[in-house]
């Protein structure tokens, strides 16, 4: 009678763990494009499921409701904004940088700007499974950019007359609204353009940083 | 035997179609709720017709199809919008303070708010029935904004420095963007009040109209 070693049976559950976050993250792939393309309530998990060719019953495995599997999804997301927008490196300068870099980051990938879009919109109705977590996304999100616009105008780089609340609001409408008509109409406009145009008409910071900028060019 | 005489029929045929007009605004009214709450392609005709007491098959009599209908309901959105920015009185400012009476205006029909925010963001897809329709209808409302900056601009009331075109697609995506926000928390800005501030930056129009300037009073 043998035994699996404790080395063995390490490297086996290993392989099988990593092949499982391999699985979750073609899951999680295939959730964006069906809740991008038919929102949440209408996109099924039997679409998901097929476009994984896995089963329903497979695909619960992994995610246990098509509620967990969109807070995945929607996790996902935030893990790649905060990437592009620092929120402690001291300049407050930096995390207005990041929003531009965002837009046009967004602009390379439309399947997650259409899941944005259209989730956001839907989850607006106070029964939607998202809807808590798009009214605390955007009270967290107004409250760290406002943060950003006080602090530029405590050392004078916000303009005269501008402020903070009201760049933050604005500033993000501006985002949203800017996802809508660029996804009925690429050509119509270019998102991190615009962005840093009323971005420059509210502060006055340094927009060349060799690092953060090389995103933004068009 | 009798005939009806044609003044009774006609009489008849009025008080049907009266009614059948009656019924119409009602699934209309229906209709739209369903489509704001649950989005057009989650939002079923049997929820619809639930609402006006009415069978399946009673509501495919006054709209034949589940498309038609959401043209009829977008069809009566934007006669509203027609009655609130005029478009043809010869001053380009009527526009410019029409935009922001919309804002105010919507600020007091949340289910309207929502059907459109709902649908341009569902609509964003190619195979979506209203993707024509939204693609048109940003094409059209962007030219005509963007002429009345261009009007302004030529009599020296547009802001040195500011573009016809950027003030046009900033305008209407901060309309946009302010409404998701709005419908996720409504305390947490004044959509009108947010717009005018936004195009006071842009444009030295006369604001105090009183019979205009009434509505966006907070």
């Amino acid at each position: 009678m043998t035994h699996p070693t404790p080395a063995k049976s390490v490297r086996r559950r290993r392989g099988e763990y990593a092949k499982s976050a391999i699985t979750r993250v073609a899951i999680l792939d295939a959730a964006l494009e069906v809740f991008a393309q038919s929102g949440y309530r209408a996109g099924s998990l039997r679409d998901v499921a097929a476009r994984v060719e896995m089963s329903e019953a497979g695909l619960l495995h992994h995610f246990p409701s098509k509620a967990k599997l969109l807070a995945a999804v929607l996790d996902r997301r935030d893990d790649r904004s905060r990437q592009l927008v620092p929120l402690d490196d001291g300049d407050p300068a930096s995390i207005i940088r990041g929003l531009v870099r965002l837009a046009a980051s967004n602009a390379a990938t439309p399947g997650v700007v259409e899941l944005y879009c259209t989730l956001s919109a839907e989850a607006t109705s106070a029964d939607h499974p998202a809807h808590t977590y798009f009214v605390e996304r955007y009270e967290y999100v107004r409250a760290t950019v406002e943060q950003a616009f006080t602090a530029l105008q405590a050392d004078g780089r916000l303009r005269n007359g501008v402020s903070p609340r009201r760049a933050t609001v604005t500033t993000i409408a501006l985002m949203d609204g800017l996802q809508v008509q660029w996804l009925l109409d690429r050509g119509a406009l270019d998102m991190a353009r615009e962005l840093r145009n009323l971005l420059e008409d509210y502060v006055d910071i340094d927009w060349s940083d060799p690092h953060e900028g090389a995103v933004i060019e068009s």
